[in-house]
C-alpha cells in the first residue's frame, strides 16, 4: 500500500482515484484554489460534481491549506492541475514536495520561449523548484487514450506510464493496474509527452467538418465527410510525429496508444472539436472564443497558441524547415488571426507531388 | 484527354468517373456478370442505384459483351471489382488487355498460399496474364481514406496513387486530379497495397464497444468506450505498420493517408464495422454470417480469413514471431472459431510491461 497525494481534483485526477483506491491505496484529492465546490462536494456526499459520480470509500478530500500535511510523507505525488495552472502547480509543488518523492503529471501541453524553444509541462514544473530538490524527485507522467468517465466507470483504459527510471515506473504503474486499466511502461519520456501536448492540436481540427456540413444544411445526408477527416487525422498524425523527433523523442511512440490511440480519442469528442465545429460553419475563432464559449478552458486552442506560435522562431532560426507543419500553422492562422477554413491540402504530405 | 475504361460498375469504380469524365476523359464502365442491372439502369436514366446519384454526361455505360471493344485503345484501364471477383477480373483482363496498358486497381485485399505466403491482389490480376504482356502492363492502384459517396458528391477527398513508374503516376493522377480530388503518388506499392488490405482486418474490431454498450444497455450513457476503441485502433495501427514491413513496404507508409487514415475512414463506419457490432452484443460470429448479415459482403471478414489463417504456417516457418499480431489473431479466432469477445489486451504494444 502506498500513499497517494493528488494537487487537484479535477476530473482526470479524481477518475484516476478509482484504480488506485481499488488496490487499497490511500489516495488523498487536493483541490486547488479553484476546486473549493468540488471538494465540499466529497466532503459532503462523496460525489464529485463535473464527474458526476460518487468517489471510492478510500479517498479522502481536502481543501488546499491541508496540502503540505497531506504530500508529507507521500509516496507518489501527483500534478492534476490543467495546463492553464502549470506555473501555480510549479510554485506550489516547489514548496511541497519532498526528496525522494515520485511526481506523477497528468498535465499536457507545452511552454515556448521567445525564440521558439518548446518545453514540456514536466520541465516547467521543474524550473520552479531548487535544483537540489528536482534531482531528487523521480519525474513521471502518465499518457495515452484516456477520457476521465470512462475510466471512473470502469471501462477498459489502456495507457503508457512514461518516466526516467524503470524501476519507479514498475512502481508506479502497479500501484494503479487493475483488470480494467491496462497499464504500460516507456522511458520515451520526451517522446509521450509531446505526443500528448501535441494531440491537443490536432482534435480541434476534427470538429471542422461536422460544422461545414451543419452549415450546408447535410449533416444528415446519406455522405458525410469522413474523407476529410481522415485526411485531416493522418496530416496530423503526420506532424505529431515530426513533433516527437523535434524534441528528442522516439518517432515509434507516435505509432502506439500515446501518438494514434491519443489523438483518436480526443479527436472523438469534447470542447475543442465543439470549438472546431463553430470554426466549420463559419465563426471567425475570436467570436467562438469571446462569445459562443467564452470562459470555456480549450486545451487544444491553447496548444496551437503556444505550439504553433513557436513554429515563426523556429521556422527563422531554421531548426525547422518552412514546409513543416503545414496544418499547426494553418491551424494557428485560424486561432490567432481569424483565417478562413480554406484547408491548404497541397500543402500536406510533404506537398503535393 | 484520355480514354478510360473500368471493368466493374460498383460503387467505388463509379465515384471514380466524377472527378475523371469532369477532367474531360472518355470514362466507360463496364458491368460485371453482377451488375447488369446497375449497367441498364445507367443506360436508362443515368442513375447508379446503389449509389443513389446520377452519373456524369461524359459517362458511357457497357454490358460486359462489349468490354473487348471497350477495353481496346484504353490509356487506363481500371480493375474496380471487389476482392471477392478478383479471380474472375484476371481471368478477363488477361483476355481484354494490350500491351502499354496502364492498369489501375481498386481491390483491396490479399490471397495466400498454402504456406501462409500472401499476395497483394494485384499480383493474383498479373498471375492469369501471359508473362510476356505482364510485363508490358504498368502496375498502379489507388488507396487511402476514400469513402465512395463522399467522393461522388464531390467533398474533399485525398488518396494516393502508387505504381511503380513515376511518369505512368504522373499521367494518371493528372486525369483525376480535381479541386477536390487530392491526389498524391507514391512508388511504395508494396507499403500502401499492405496498408488498404491489412486496414479492413482492424475495421472489424471498431464495431465491438458500440455493441458492448447496446449489450449492457449503456449506448446512451454519458460516459461510453471511446477508450477501447482508440486503443484497439492503436493496436491495429501498430500492425498495419508490421504487415507493412513484412511484405517489404516502407513503414513509414503505414503513418499517413495508406496507414491511419485509411484506417480512420474505415473504422467510422459501414458494413464491418457493423458485424463487429453483433459481435460486440455477444453474437457468435457464425450468427452473423450465416443469419444476421447473410450474403452481406464482408471485405473486413475476408481480410481477416486469409490474413489471420496465414499467420499460423507464417509463423510455425519462422517469419514471423508467436507474440506478433495479437489482435490480428485474436479477431481470426472470434471470426473463424466463434471465440467470445475477450480483448487479449495484456499482449498489445509489445506484451504488457
Amino acid at each position: 500500500m502506498a500513499k497517494i497525494a493528488v494537487l487537484g481534483a479535477g476530473i482526470m485526477a479524481t477518475a484516476l482515484s478509482f484504480p488506485s483506491s481499488e488496490n487499497g491505496n490511500d489516495v488523498h484529492l487536493i483541490g486547488t484554489f479553484l476546486d473549493r465546490e468540488i471538494i465540499d462536494s466529497i466532503q459532503k456526499t462523496g460525489v464529485h460534481p463535473d464527474l458526476g459520480l460518487k468517489v471510492n470509500d478510500g479517498v479522502t478530500a481536502h481543501q488546499l491549506e491541508e496540502a503540505a500535511e497531506v504530500v508529507h510523507g507521500a509516496d507518489v505525488v501527483m500534478c492534476g492541475v490543467n495546463s492553464f495552472g502549470i506555473e501555480w502547480a510549479g510554485e506550489q509543488l516547489a514548496n511541497l514536495l519532498e526528496p525522494g518523492q515520485k511526481l506523477l503529471t497528468i498535465t499536457k501541453g507545452m511552454r515556448a520561449d521567445d525564440d521558439g524553444t518548446l518545453k514540456l509541462l514536466p520541465n516547467v514544473i521543474k524550473s520552479y523548484l531548487d535544483p537540489e530538490l528536482a534531482e531528487q524527485i523521480s519525474w513521471n507522467a502518465i499518457t495515452g487514450p484516456s477520457i476521465a468517465g470512462e475510466l471512473a466507470v470502469h471501462h477498459d483504459t489502456c495507457v503508457v506510464f512514461c518516466g526516467h527510471d524503470q524501476d519507479d515506473l514498475d512502481f508506479i504503474a502497479n500501484l494503479f493496474r487493475t483488470d480494467y486499466y491496462h497499464v504500460w511502461t516507456s522511458l520515451d519520456f520526451d517522446g509521450y509527452e509531446t505526443g500528448a501536448a501535441t494531440k491537443n492540436v490536432y482534435a480541434f481540427a476534427a470538429g471542422f467538418a461536422d460544422g461545414m456540413l451543419r452549415k450546408a444544411g447535410k449533416e444528415n445526408d446519406r455522405y458525410v465527410m469522413y474523407n476529410y477527416s481522415a485526411a485531416v487525422f493522418a496530416q496530423g498524425q503526420r506532424e505529431l510525429t515530426s513533433f516527437i523527433k523535434l524534441m528528442g523523442g522516439n518517432p515509434d511512440t507516435a505509432t502506439g496508444l500515446g501518438g494514434v490511440g491519443d489523438m483518436y480519442v480526443t479527436s472523438a469528442g469534447g470542447r475543442n472539436v465543439k470549438a472546431g465545429g463553430f470554426v466549420g460553419e463559419g465563426v471567425p475563432f475570436s467570436e467562438v472564443r469571446d462569445r459562443l464559449m467564452k470562459g470555456v478552458t480549450l486545451e487544444g486552442v491553447a496548444a496551437i497558441n503556444v505550439i504553433g506560435a513557436a513554429l515563426k522562431p523556429l521556422t527563422e532560426r531554421g531548426v525547422i524547415g518552412p514546409e513543416e507543419y503545414p496544418l499547426c500553422r494553418f491551424l494557428y492562422s485560424v486561432v490567432a488571426e481569424d483565417a478562413p477554413l480554406e484547408m491548404p491540402w497541397d500543402k500536406f504530405f510533404g506537398g503535393l507531388k
